[in-house]
């Protein structure tokens, strides 16, 4: 069984290769190579894999999962920049894909044991476009 | 191939066990130990899985699939409080894992045959949070 | 200019006649008359009218109107059963034209001055039905 | 790791079998079996598989995947009536399921390689209805 | 105060009109003059305006309401081609603007006495595209 | 009679008032005066006053409102940072407010005659924030 929450945050972010010209961050990322940065709304849904408790009925404590959500996720990325603000965006370009593998890298350790196991990070970029880390070998 | 209608009910629930003091069960369930209470407009999506039949180009005729819902989930569960009205949440802590549990028990029956197979019960208490269940051993 | 905060809460109430029999209340508020009661996820928006500021560019505080509205609305309807914890839902059916009435009371004397003037409260039971109220004369 | 772009066309069907009665086809289709012909604004997701590139972050290229959409399904579909100009839907009967069917055989060639694999294809009719094909054989 | 009932309904229709080439149409409607027709999720809100009950605390009854809507609206539009089968759009053009106001021709008989005063339709045609139609002299 | 067209855009700011401390600006616009800034899928909608013409039943060509909107907001505001590169950001801060008034007397001018007025625009920062602005006087 599996149970999931959604959050959303705001952040600001640049697709761009270093060491490359913004005419070749174009091709490869069109409008968001942008050097000023654009933003989005993103919405994260987390999904969490178990049994539920036989006496409880429940998963997870799902007041334990929104402290997680918001120590690792709302307050490090919530009104950022990702490539100034958000390790290790810094160094690695902030795409969908990268975002939602990061988000997975911070929450995974929290939920591996009693808590009930991490099954899926789906992050939308915007409405339109969504991407699904469910921990596959890289 | 699957197919998924999503249809939605209005449910009183009390999340609390029998036994404890409100305050262990604050301590468990939060707000929703409120013994007077609250409500939800629960969202369902129930998935069957099949062959679209050659000749019509259907998995199953929605127009069964519709009468079941709404004999087995719309019509017990509609307007109800789920802890007073609808068994077994009268022993059983209506936590919406257990909701999407009770929701799958009721339905499989219907989906095993010639019907389409039963693939998965997705219940939504708000849009934030929902539970999946595949019938999975428990 | 007005501006808009969406907020949620849900909530259990009964509608139903005190005086009057099960039968005649079902006639008057069909399924809503369940004396068990039921519930909604309800979603408020409150728009408040104003000059942007011509320094700031804000209308209003949106910090002090999320204290606000969690003081006022979400704090005591949020997870309770209206008609038993919410005056005057004690003594008044809780109908979506009812509760919006008293939410627009509660918000009313907030927004009087310089923080903007109230000029609309509009409640969704689901997303098929809402309410607006202006505080036009009753 | 998987990635979904979101599109949006509007069609008109007619369901019905060539050489029954309306009768009939009323019988197996309900309302949608009408002659005249009635219409969906239809949302399509389109699923691609796949392992972000290690220096670029990304697992397609978005813009390719908006142009094979584009060309594949938006201009074909999109204000148009399947029945009437769309093969192989003259034949075919235009269900869901068949539409989903037939968006696979067109998109499946052109994900197969180095721009990622066809996951799924969801389409949904209505927001209360929608189908899943994830190529499995027929 | 207000109360607004959302409902849906899936129709095709043609925009052309008679006498102008396929061209000429195109060149006024765009997609929309494809002659075989195509088709759309309406999203209907109907808004009426009153005073709630003292006693009921309800504007009007929403059991009559639906009843209204669906014997105006619903049983008409849904699942129909609009020009073919619904009056009188055999002679004008099926527009959002001429929908609503045919709406509203049919609706406003039944919202001018003690059920409330019809105040507004707003139609969707897409979830980007409605118009609002308030009685106004043509 | 009225007609609205929404679009999104994905735009970068910062709210900050140019002379004032980090501290004091926080004070003012909360996490949104992050100076590396953050951003938000913008979605406006757009609302146009007039009379449908007679023989066309259209109040503007959509065509039109296309072209204008893509011109006006989208061209210059999308996968943008509004502090950097679209005046007069560069000067007045970027409150949802602020941006709507911006976006008012871009579109205005193009919809005065014929094509209908300009009635509303609306701008939602978030699901849960929006601005109205009608071109009261300021």
């Amino acid at each position: 069984m599996k149970i999931t929450r959604r959050i959303e945050f705001s952040s600001s972010h640049v697709c761009a290769l270093a060491g490359r010209s913004e005419a070749e961050n174009r091709a490869l990322y069109g409008a968001a190579a942008n050097p000023h940065g654009h933003g989005h709304n993103y919405v994260l849904e987390v999904t969490i894999a178990g049994q539920p408790d036989p006496v409880t009925g429940m998963i997870v404590d799902l007041k334990e999962v929104k402290e997680i959500l918001n120590q690792e996720v709302v307050q490090p990325f919530d009104h950022r920049h990702l490539n100034h603000e958000v390790p290790p965006f810094d160094r690695i370009v902030p795409t969908t894909e990268n975002i939602a593998l990061e988000i997975w890298r911070r929450l995974a350790p929290h939920f591996s044991g009693a808590k009930g196991r991490l099954d899926l990070v789906k992050l939308y970029e915007t409405e339109d476009l969504y991407v699904e880390y469910a921990g596959e070998p890289a």
